[in-house]
């Protein structure tokens, strides 16, 4: 299917497991119509393309704005993903015939029903794109974007350009390994998924808690360690309590000492940090940029600021957009 | 000063705090002659400078080629090095007025006295470049190279061409962090330097031996352990001696996560180790190759084979006339 140069729109999805999100941009990003509707995660392949093109036909509408005048849709989808073929490689909370998509086609069906050129890629390394060209990254050339969340994903943009890999699987940054020995089950023992995770956030404070730590954070939670979230410990740390600033300290030595690997491998101009967990600021950025200082060398982390992510839930609607332009551009 | 591109040789030199190498190849890297010098570190630019073009020279009347059928020089130099300026940011071991080379340059001078081009990298890096285009990796796009020995070094191709970063730091491979609150001092506390460097790989064998453990190693070395090197430890290896196996075993394993790091963020299709520990063969390699899959994600390592370097001693020269041939290409 042709891209159509001369379309002056675009349309960015960011497909997660249990909503689809879709905007109509101009070429600049400014969004002009937004759609949202349920994945159907579990219930196929065809079930969740009409989910999105139910969420772009929205987008579409509220903008005013007909199929033909835009050039194609760029989607980030949560899994290993080989983007020039458009397969998912994997895709754990994605099911076809309940079993989890494994090389499963899926910019080919999106694009017959779209009616539209479709590029797809890795929903981290699909918001590592959006703020590289909109977002905290758009003055530099080189970056290295972390989303922390329940997981934590990635992109790295080199010169310009997102790095996929030789099969299109680069960018795992939370699968470097950064404590041998240490927490882990989903991703490896010590990678800085395991130690910096939504659940080794709050197993920290928990073990604290259960050390009968005085704490408003303990209090706040009766005592109750199932009940910590990363907002409610952000919450007691922005009050200066002990436990709940310790925990942030001890993520952040983890989080920063994965950047330091990075800032020494490929000397990036910015790391960008994004995902639920960085809406902490600078309680959870502080401690980061203290460990990759202390872990990185001098003179790669000194021209490498770290900065929070600017585009909030937008970074993966605006990265699938940025695929577009990237296709038009390129 | 003009790159001659109709010449038939090029000049690659591999400069160490001790020696200097060089040789002249065709442009297919056939060595054609040879030269060395010492590299009288201590004694200046212009002495250190002088010693390259004395080995330059030798290459160059062994090989009966002249100035003028060379198209151009390329250097290896074992510190931090900003290439397009040509300037060593940082050379720990290289002095000038008795203070270590910062912010020295070093191609202008070369290049001025040697009437030729010079292009310049670090040596690792450069290195990586020799097995990417003539040892291991020639058949293939993306690679990264370690070298392991008093330190740990390497270099990332991607896509054909060496990654040097934002400002000529990238690459700094043995600088990434496996094991937090690890063994360190020089690099980073638990960096792959620290955990992987020959000074790490005798003080294994060395504690075993303290803990008197039964070991034809220890005999080898009357119990002195200070006498121990890599090298004594592979042949006990070799011969089955427990606590060389498993000081290799060991080593192996921090060494294995920092492929798996590599692999995971950057999906390189192989991973070539050099150095003079690799010397060990098997060995050394079996370990790391066992560690890196139990830790990198399957399908990134399933793909991505962890094989020695073939160039040996001759990358470094090897890598420098890649630098050459690398810039008539481009």
């Amino acid at each position: 299917m042709e891209l159509n140069r001369d379309a002056p729109y675009v349309v960015g999805v960011d497909l997660g497991g249990t909503n689809v999100r879709a905007a109509v941009t101009d070429r600049a990003g400014a969004i002009k119509g937004a759609g949202r509707a349920t994945s159907l995660a579990h219930d196929g392949v065809a079930k969740t393309v009409g989910q999105i093109l139910a969420a772009a036909d929205e987008a579409m509408r509220e903008a005013g704005i007909d199929k033909a005048q835009v050039a194609g849709l760029g989607i980030g989808v949560p899994g290993v993903i080989e983007p020039k073929e458009g397969v998912v490689v994997w895709a754990p909370n994605f099911y076809e015939n309940g079993e989890q998509y494994r090389n499963t086609p899926f910019a080919g069906p999106l694009r017959e029903r779209a009616g539209m050129p479709v590029f797809m890629g890795n929903d981290a390394n699909v918001a590592a794109l959006g703020e590289f060209r909109f977002g905290a990254g758009r003055d530099v050339c080189t970056l290295v974007m972390l989303t922390l969340g329940t997981g934590i994903g990635g992109g790295i943009i080199l010169d310009g350009k997102l790095w996929t890999g030789a099969t299109g699987g680069a960018g795992e940054i939370g699968h470097i390994i950064v404590a041998a020995g240490g927490r882990g089950w989903a991703a490896a023992f010590g990678s800085l998924e395991s130690m910096g995770q939504i659940s080794a956030i709050t197993e920290r404070a928990a073990r604290k808690i259960c050390e009968a730590r005085q704490s408003r954070l303990a209090e706040t939670v009766d005592y109750d360690w199932r009940l910590l979230t990363p907002k409610l410990i952000a919450d007691a740390a922005a009050e200066g309590d002990p436990i709940a600033l310790e925990t942030f300290e001890e993520t952040g030595y983890y989080i920063g000492l994965g950047i330091a690997s990075m800032v020494n491998l490929l000397n990036p101009e910015m790391v960008v940090v994004g995902g639920g967990v960085a809406q902490a600021g600078d309680l959870i950025l502080d401690p980061i940029r203290r460990s990759a200082r202390a872990n990185a060398i001098k003179s790669l982390i000194d021209s490498c600021p770290i900065v929070g992510a600017e585009l909030g839930d937008d970074a993966g609607i605006l990265g699938g957009v940025s695929l577009v332009l990237d296709a038009l551009e390129g």
